[in-house]
């Protein structure tokens, strides 16, 4: 048995998966260089994988306000909020080549309030971090202090959503106690 | 302007949906007699929506040992413990409805615990719970006691998973302040 | 045995009452067309049951600036934050009969601040929250709040009254594993 | 005005109150030697003092199987929990007489958990804690645990009615800023 | 054995001490009437009390814009914040006799917000509970805030190192069961 | 003005700190290659530096049963659950070393219940963490328990002792919003 298993189930060979997500997952490693983890540990179940890499790309891919950087602070401020080891060590790797700083991907996982961001990032992350934690009192206030910052509407929208959909990834990645690869440890530094 | 509107965000016509969603939309409205609102609320973005009904679908229209009624006890429990009016008012009235029974679904929005549920229900619920609030802390422990109540690893992964998607719609509902349709509060009573 | 028993603790038959609680819970019943179980769990106890209906009396049944409806509400929210089935079915009930609505129960009680409720409303509910959870941190600042949305110092009183009672009763409902009537949830739909 | 005022809201004198409750101040007056600031503060609604004093003295005077000193702990252990000055003070003066321990109050109140406690006292407090905190997770384990203590179920009702009555109080005391005595923080030391 | 252990662990005597630690103790002996249990039961580890001894002195002793009374403010709430029980009653004793009142430290002890304090010290008391419970927090607001109650830099600093230190303490005592001396209790009543 | 200050204090040269202290951070600058920002930070104050460095040197130098890497597991699992910033930097650098792994340090950050660790590994930083944030409710049963895993009473005084200095200088490095060096980030990767 495998010393450190990248997930409590099953995962499956290349060879046994479908033929449509075998493709995206060979155009990845292209891409990366390996194979992460994510792909094959939610492979599993093909029908949800297809689903939850339909909604990241919804939101990490589509043009918007948010810049690529951006969008991964709050990736990185939301998995270290749900303590979420795959997901701080993968899109860490993906913040710190992003926002081409070797830092920042610590600082925003220990304490984002003490990382070398801008105002409105902070202001960003402020209210990400309500969206995981408080939804419940997301109000007009919130908006309207985004808004200062130069947030519009469809701005907020991309960060509420990337928060609820890494919010559903960090619980699956614990549930699973999917793996992070090793590459993605020293990647960006 | 509408008393009270369905989202804070612009809701689309019918006729303007893609052709895909207004298909989907329109076999839901018939069946139920109406549109729920979530549809048109997240249809502002329509390929989050084309993501969100692929997930769902994956976990709770699929075969498997839960029952539907297991199912929705996990989605009403979920969104109770995350503030989520829209979906304990709706998915309240589909558990009304899955576990014919006009007491259970606010039973268990208030206190599961004091529900009338069986021990296996319980078991269930308390493990959701702690996908929802503690998922860094799941360990085998968990998986064994979740077995002694005749769960198998693909039943857990189905709570895990229905766990995980809702405390995604519960997110985006509190966020976009979603309004249940009046409909749902007297539905299977 | 009792399939669902309505308290852990041995409940008297009407016959078994002292009088003058015979009267009072006839007279109830009467009005309501069955007896409230609270009565019966809390009866148990005469001298209890005694001192909780005076102290429910002296705050819900006098006159004062607070309507019906609005008193009903800081129990709702009360009881939903303290997770009291008993409290939240049976007042919710009397919520939706008091406000002559039918959805306001089920909206205060999963989330009180995306409820059709006004703003007067929302700085009671939202000072009610902090009588009940936070009552060290009171101070000017609350009644000052208050006051701008027209509540008078006699009015204050009567808010963090009720969710100290109700405080009371959140918690021996719990402990008593009191069971509310079946009539209570589809009473006012 | 008084520079230490006893409560937020008008105090009546003892020529301002209804009969009853004057002979029954005047009564613990004589005992006492003074009139603890709870009879006056509260006195403010005649009908609400008469309701706690009853409730009070339903649990607080009746026969049963805890002693006078396991009652008072449970009220400092409570209101110390609670972050209530005016009870603490208070009853841990009346906790040093009764238990005959000038030391025990002061350490209820800050750690009962290090306290000069029998493992039946722990017990209790234990589960008054839950009572205060968590009471909607009270389930037949709690009650097997305290039997083994040799607690019956009438003196475990006494321990979740006191919690019960006293989170009561301890709201009512921290809303009104009630004031204790000055003579209570040196009695029976 | 003893009945009541002044700590878990070892505690050397007097003679059996390293010479320097004995005549600190022999001073502080002779000025306050016995030895205070803490200096016995950290001598376990002579270098830890030399450090520990030392980082007090660094903060309490010095000259600064805090006076004695507002250090042992600090140290009693902060003590009594995280529960332990040895601060909250021997320093309980000292800022008695510093701030020459007999009932303010029972006051700060169970609820700072109602005790009799300045604003000033209310503000410095509200900065050290953030010290305290959310050091990731702290900026620069926090800082104008106590500015304008007359605090400069190196009294901020002094809160803020006298809440760190005592963190230590306090979690030291705890760890150790650590018993305070019998006579502190009653100490400047 | 400095864009990134390493404190919110002045921090002095090497040529204004006085002698002895300026020898210790040679000394450590001959060993690391730089400064680490620590020293000169504190060094606002020397006192309070040199008591620092002595407890510092008192747990974490001493010979004893916890391996060099396993303290350093302690005080990474410590300051990440305090969210400083500097110390699980810094520290993680040096745990990155004396534990001859690049992963190790991120994993113990992130969820140290996720991370390549022993039982017995696990069982201490469990019981760190309750040092950290329960230390009221430390009793045998924490002993029994870390006895199991072999380790002994010294051993056990070490860890807490960890956790309590660490927490001592997390406070005060999230006061000082002190910067780690950026030489630790890729430190023992």
């Amino acid at each position: 048995m495998d010393e450190h298993p990248i997930s409590r189930y099953p995962v499956p060979t290349m060879g046994e998966l479908p033929e449509d997500l075998r493709d995206t997952i060979a155009a990845v490693s292209e891409r990366t260089g390996f194979v992460p983890n994510v792909f094959l540990a939610l492979a599993h179940r093909p029908d949800e994988l297809r689903a939850f890499l339909a909604y990241h790309e919804a939101l990490m891919e589509k043009p918007g306000g948010l810049t690529r950087a951006e969008r991964e602070m709050v990736v990185v401020a939301t998995s270290a909020n749900n303590d979420c080891q795959y997901c701080v060590v993968a899109h860490g790797a993906i913040l710190r080549i992003r926002a081409r700083n070797p830092l920042l991907a610590d600082q925003v996982a220990i304490n984002y309030k003490k990382a070398d961001l801008s105002e409105r990032e902070q202001a960003m992350l402020a209210f990400a971090m309500k969206v995981a934690d408080d939804s419940r009192s997301i109000d007009e206030d919130d908006f309207a202090r985004l808004r200062t910052h130069g947030f519009d509407d469809e701005d907020i929208w991309d960060i509420a959503g990337i928060v609820a959909v890494f919010g559903l990834s960090n619980r699956m990645a614990n549930f699973l106690s999917m793996r992070p690869n090793d590459e993605f440890y020293a990647m960006g530094r």
